[in-house]
């Protein structure tokens, strides 16, 4: 049979969302893991140039990888050739490739819960076997050496995530390190998630190619480049993997939107724009992680890098999807329920998303402290 | 193990192409199965206002699924809810949600050969297994409702595709009837390529739906819509199957572009461009079918619909990536060779992809006519 797999629930919420917006109602969009600013404006400015000079053809950009393997040279000083670019239709058809790529239905691939709904639901799709090991806040939520060596018997891959969703939470250097000898020593394959590279409040982003020249790793224009809606990612993958990788790529998917690979080169010089956006979340995460108190939430992870805050709400709720869609309707602020990331636990959680701009943030923060206040009455009425 | 698939060989002669038009050469492209036309001028039109107006983050556009389910009821009298229209990245993504939805690893899935390349590849890479039957001249390179019949156990599920890659044939009518009686009798899913409808000359185009209710169809704008580059598609969902693909698409692919849907919704409304397209496809059709005898070529499909010529270049080669390199390498005309459709007689057969301008088809007819006249006399001498 087909496996079962789960929606996306924060979907839902958006959508409620927008129906609640398009009804006349004031809704701050803190559910969707997404920047709510547009692509950098040279990178805008470039794809107002293509539509009017290419017919936009199946196309995959060669300047484009060799800029990515560049990237890796500059920010990581690990060398990848080009070719081992897999431009894809952004980072969830870049696992799916590397998912595909490296293993067959049957593996047993370890990854972190709390962690992104996608590798779960993925893996199923594939016919895999999610090995999901509880994290919690004394592992700051990741996956630990410790815990990969305990799995016996030794498992086919694990994904890992640094910045991690729904958390925030970075792999210490050091530990990223242990993680890949112990890998390495038994036959692990790592799949990296560094969709959230260049979002860090707290110290460098260290890519999983540096300890693992063997890891599978994920990366896309969504995030730091703020560019979610055009689609476009890639997959930078091993020696031995290129060409599984490559075919799959060209008959799964074909190729990448034309327009994104255009403009994801020019948003490769656009830092000097990048970087303020950096400077909105780090205010927003300011604003939200001192907001906390006042909200009654004590338990939340510390958010290193991307733009998360994963909250416990426990002592409020033992629904999460019920809890963020009452919060939504009540309040017009829109969050991610605990469950999409957490099967087991993810009840008592939510995750608020601070990619938004700042006066947002802080009149989501001004409407959910009343709230947030009614529900601790009501939960000790 | 991971499946070993094959890579896209167009992909590989589209490379070679551009090399050597990078280097100065004057190439014809018909090699690749697209338009050379852009999008339709309104739907530039509103990209450009997008990339102005909107942030563009993960979106689903909710009235492009309520125009494309009015399209089946205008087109074809069949009646289908907005929500099972799943908007994807390209027909290839949505092939690979309709299979994966429908059927689990080791399922018998039956396909034509020849047929697209990445029916056979993505089956495999899903770890299901391909039935290729071989379907010649006197099948029209089709599937027949016969042919179903006798394949024991049956099936759990057949690909159909009409009008075809690389033949161009159109399944008649009433066999299509057949084909969806013997597949409702037998339990046999249907699973239906319509990727080229709108582009016939002999005859309308039937969608798979009016009489299979429960097959799952793949489209997209990449053909008539003359979007490829765009990289937007859809699967319509049979009832029982629609959560199932949702939530595979939500998981394994998130979102389509944001620019593409916009500009996909306006495309619909420019049917008077895109039939000029039709009439260039088909005088390049009458080019091309009055070029064979000088080509030397006699066995060829009927290309009923989409833009493609099916050429049996036995007498001239037993190595049709040889032959179509040598081909490019010499005349700067770039076809793709037959071993992509056909992995077992593929080696002597090469496909013309006509989607260019009449010039340029004329212009590539002119340097073949000698070109191939010379293969002639080497097989000879």
């Amino acid at each position: 049979m087909t496996a079962p797999i789960e929606p996306f629930r924060a979907m839902a919420i958006g959508q409620l969302a927008h129906k609640l917006a398009a009804e006349g109602r004031s809704v701050i969009h803190m559910e969707y893991g997404q920047p709510s600013t547009s692509a950098p404006a040279a990178a805008l400015a470039k794809a107002h140039q293509v539509l009017d000079t290419e017919a936009q053809g199946y196309w995959e950009s060669a300047p484009l990888k060799e800029r990515i393997a560049r990237h890796y040279a500059e920010t990581q000083s690990v060398t990848i050739r080009p070719d081992q670019v897999i431009l894809t239709c952004g980072a969830s058809p870049a696992l799916l490739l590397a998912l595909s790529s490296a293993f067959a239905p049957g593996a047993r691939i370890v990854c972190a819960r709390p962690g992104y709904v996608a590798y779960r639901n993925t893996l199923r799709a594939l016919h895999m076997e999610p090995l999901e090991i509880p994290c919690g806040a004394a592992e700051r939520y990741q996956i630990t050496a410790a815990a990969l060596e305990a799995i016996h018997p030794a498992p086919d891959g694990v994904i890992i995530a640094s910045p991690a969703n729904p958390t925030g939470t970075i792999i210490a250097p050091d530990e990223l390190a242990t993680i890949a000898a112990v890998c390495a020593r038994r036959g692990i394959r790592i799949i990296s998630d560094e969709i959230y590279h260049g979002l860090s409040y707290t110290g460098p982003c260290v890519s999983a190619l540096v300890h693992a020249p063997d890891a599978l790793v994920v990366n896309s224009f969504s995030k730091y480049f703020s560019m979610p809606g055009w689609r476009l990612g890639w997959l930078a993958a091993p020696e031995d993997l290129v060409d599984a990788a490559y075919a799959r790529m060209s008959n799964l998917m074909l190729t990448p939107p034309v327009l994104a690979q255009h403009a994801g080169l020019i948003a490769f010089d656009c830092d000097d724009e990048l970087q303020g956006h950096i400077a909105t979340y780090a205010a927003n995460r300011e604003a939200m992680l001192a907001a906390l108190p006042a909200l009654g939430l004590g338990e939340i992870a510390p958010p290193d890098g991307a733009f998360y805050i994963w909250a416990d709400i426990g002592h409020l709720t033992n629904d999460s999807m019920e809890f963020c869609t009452r919060l939504l309707q009540e309040t017009g602020v829109a969050c991610a329920p605990g469950v999409d990331f957490d099967p087991v636990d993810g009840h008592r959680f939510m995750r608020f998303s601070f990619a938004v701009s700042t006066p947002l943030v802080n009149e989501a923060i001004e409407r959910m402290i009343p709230w947030f206040a009614r529900q601790r009455g009501a939960g000790q009425g």
